[in-house]
């Protein structure tokens, strides 16, 4: 009965890397805790750059701030 | 006070629907803990069937494994 | 598949009202968007009123203008 | 190493805004608590006013019902 | 920068297994994802069995009712 | 309109500090975004340091193995 919610940036996550997270989660789930798959959910949740901020920035900011630096 | 937030499958929940969950979710709250409309929140969220799993595969896979079975 | 989330204040819901809210709210996605009981998941979280602010107060404070306007 | 997950409704924040939201609400983490901004991470979701619902109706009805009383 | 947040039901959950959900859950977005770990973010949370519901039913009531049958 | 939902580790976070949080928060989006106070909900989750993970470990790990280096 596990319910996992996984946040990431909207980043171009592949449908088959999601599938992989999936897979893994439950795996993981199954493995440590012998839950059963069938009840496990696991939700993928992908935010804009702009709407993720780490040390003051949004995450767009600071990967415009790390191209700078390396041009 | 309380908070609610739903989280279902992008599956063309029409806006009708989306009310009936409101109100719906609204009254038993006020009925069950006496709660004030005013300050109820009701929130929605569609996920992708890309984005959610459920015995180590997407909805979008089950729902495609569940056509081809019935083809 | 939903997943439902009731964030309310803990003050003081019993068993009886938990399992009210539980059915109560299987039953709406039920009936309104005809999914499955067995794969829906209804969570309740009872927040301190300490941690749960309205209108730059806490709840705790909020109660305790309340009482003291009645005596 | 806070979390903060900020729902509003999807009415037209701008990124300058949202940009506000993560500088603000970081350093109130860091003026309060003392937390380091490099491990704050600020989320910003917007979610549509037919999803949203307050006192038995969505922000939608809400929204038309103000604009009807001012036409 | 990934957020996860994993809700299982307060039933033993011992400190090492927390600890193996955690480093599982890093590693599989370390691996799929190619992700800083320094920057990914495991929430565990245990659900009392009575605030979780699942086909009408806490799971308080359901783990009752299995123990019932075995009986 | 808003709700913010604040996680953090559990490491002593007084009443007076939450109420810091509460306030400054609601502040925040009643500055940025005119948004009303009376319905702008503030929840402050304080969470285990078993059940926070960073980089592989929990934060009780990483808080023990900086205590080590002092000493």
């Amino acid at each position: 009965m596990p319910y996992v919610n996984i946040k990431i940036t909207n980043e171009g996550v592949s449908t088959a890397q999601k599938q992989q997270l999936i897979a893994g989660t439950t795996e993981l789930l199954v493995k440590v805790l012998n839950k059963d798959p069938a009840t496990t959910f696991v939700l993928i949740e992908e935010v804009n750059t702009d709407n993720w901020g780490v040390g003051y920035d949004s995450v767009t900011t600071l990967r415009q701030q790390k191209q700078n630096t390396k041009s």
